[in-house]
């Protein structure tokens, strides 16, 4: 940020008076901006024994598999948002979503929602940032072009409490730089 | 926005090709400003049966009893931002944080996240933006002089599941404005 987005002039970084942390403040009307985290939102979303993936258009991580999921906008909720995506990307309609994991990705100051959801109908096919969408079995994941590792992560965990019956909240905080490439399994 | 932040140019405010909702564009270097939620990250932090208030010294709510709370900032976890405001409004440290209301605020484009937690001792004193803080029983807890619906909730949340031993996740989507002022009991 090298300029003030509400009156255009110069900003520098300096810590504000009171405030315990470097900010971007203008020098000519004094307004303090702030840089906060950002939320993404998405569905696990299941059909009988399988789970819908995406295959990624787009970079990062181009002709990968991941999960519907996408930047929360204003004026939505959390479950919205994850819907929504769902929606854009898959063309895919979902219900019963329970929050299944959070993640906070802190090198890129992200936080990640994943609601486990039922997928309602087979009508889904390619949206927004997808190439291909797909149902697949526990067998038939593929696990070595999964696109992120939080997708990684959430698909295990699925496959783990699925066994037990149980869908517990996973809180998962990433302090490391993840990396956008998942180790082969 | 007005103003680009990268070069200082004027933006426009339309539908940027391939996606379905106005941004600010820059009109010289053509950056999409996008604007997202922000996070709230807080504590309910218990010290045998009672919980920790602040009492409010900036606006809005001044003078009015809040959990300690406040917007995450880049480059820390969720449950690290909860602690970190607890600490700085409070001057106390809290464990064993579990993740217990996820509140969307949809109306002022915020997710408020409270984490159930261990108040360590009692060398509390009032912080940052805090003219107050005290411990107060279930009995004590001053209903008609909280800060926000969101505390008022997670309150609430945490006598009745006290009594049942259980701790949820309370996830709450608030789709009409809230409102800075509760009612009164
Ligand atoms: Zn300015
Ligand atoms: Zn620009």
């Amino acid at each position: 940020m090298k300029y003030c987005n509400l009156c255009g002039s110069t900003v520098r970084f300096e810590i504000p008076a009171g405030d315990n942390r470097p900010r971007h403040i203008c020098n000519e009307c004094g307004e303090i901006h702030y840089l906060n985290p950002k939320v993404v939102a998405g569905c696990l979303p299941v059909y009988e024994d399988k789970i819908l993936l995406c295959k990624r258009s787009i970079e990062p991580r181009v002709g990968y598999w991941t999960l519907p999921a996408g930047f929360m906008e204003n004026g939505e909720s959390t479950r919205q948002a994850a819907a929504r995506e769902t929606l854009e990307e898959a063309n895919a309609r979902v219900s019963d979503l329970q929050l299944y994991t959070l993640t906070s990705i802190v090198p890129v100051s992200q936080i990640q929602l994943i609601y486990l959801a039922q997928l309602d109908d087979l009508n889904f096919s390619a949206g927004d940032e997808t190439t291909d969408v797909q149902l697949f079995s526990e067998e038939t994941i593929p696990w070595d072009e999964l696109a992120f590792q939080t997708i990684r992560n959430a698909l295990r965990f699925y496959f783990e409490d699925r066994q037990k019956g149980v869908f517990p909240l996973h809180h998962v905080d990433l302090h490391t730089p993840p990396g956008q490439f998942v180790e082969k399994s």
